[in-house]
């Protein structure tokens, strides 16, 4: 046996955080709310840096979802899995518009996601003087 | 011998990835350039989607780090890598500014970083009709 115990109890780990981290975009996407409440802790934080705003507990977590404004649809671009960390590069429509977001998820020891932070980067306009290094599309 | 190849490979494609990712991060803090030189393929495509800009190849990617204004200091606050992928959560200070940034990595099958994209969000005010549900940081 040449890979010690930790190393599989590792992989088990990362298979069920990218597992969950899927399951958490399908959910959302599909409003399966009894799904989403199936993956979070009761005590799930979820964060927003950028407007420095917190929600407590999986209750009002779902509300916010539930009165989400808009026929947004989430798509994941990327799925980068490791232990009880997930972070998730999404492809987010409302309408016409598009969106990427940055989603860190936590687990928790029972394999239910405990922590939820979204970065919701917008367009903006490039700094002039680095013209001669880029291309833009 | 219960753990298929496949797993152990992955463990250390994924620990070579961790590696290269916190040693991304110290070379530049350090301003290290040859040291950051010896982790990025040849043609390494660096991208920033708000900006839609994109600079291809080793030698405009650390021209383009080297010449960046301003004296900014960069921290990993979450680092996730899975195979050939990672993802880092920064906390970038420049002078008594903070912002946050994103950062998703593809390594080639030498171990080294071929592909780099880069989200910078920035604060900004949250839409009234959910301050019910949150609190403010």
């Amino acid at each position: 046996m040449s890979v010690p115990i930790g190393s599989v109890r590792a992989v088990s780990d990362t298979a069920i955080s990218r597992q969950t981290a899927q399951d958490y975009v399908d959910r959302l996407e599909r409003r399966d709310w009894p799904g989403l409440t199936g993956l979070l802790t009761d005590d799930v934080v979820y964060e927003m840096p950028q407007t420095r705003e917190r929600i407590r507990g999986r209750e009002a977590f779902l509300r916010f979802n539930i009165d989400y404004p808009g026929d947004w649809h989430l798509r994941v671009r990327r799925l980068v899995a490791d232990g009880r960390l997930a972070a998730l590069w999404l492809d987010v429509r409302v309408g016409d518009e598009q969106q990427d977001a940055c989603v860190w998820l936590e687990l928790s020891e029972h394999g239910l996601i405990n922590r939820i932070v979204d970065y919701w980067p917008e367009p903006y306009e490039p700094p002039q003087g680095r013209e001669h290094l880029v291309e833009r599309w």
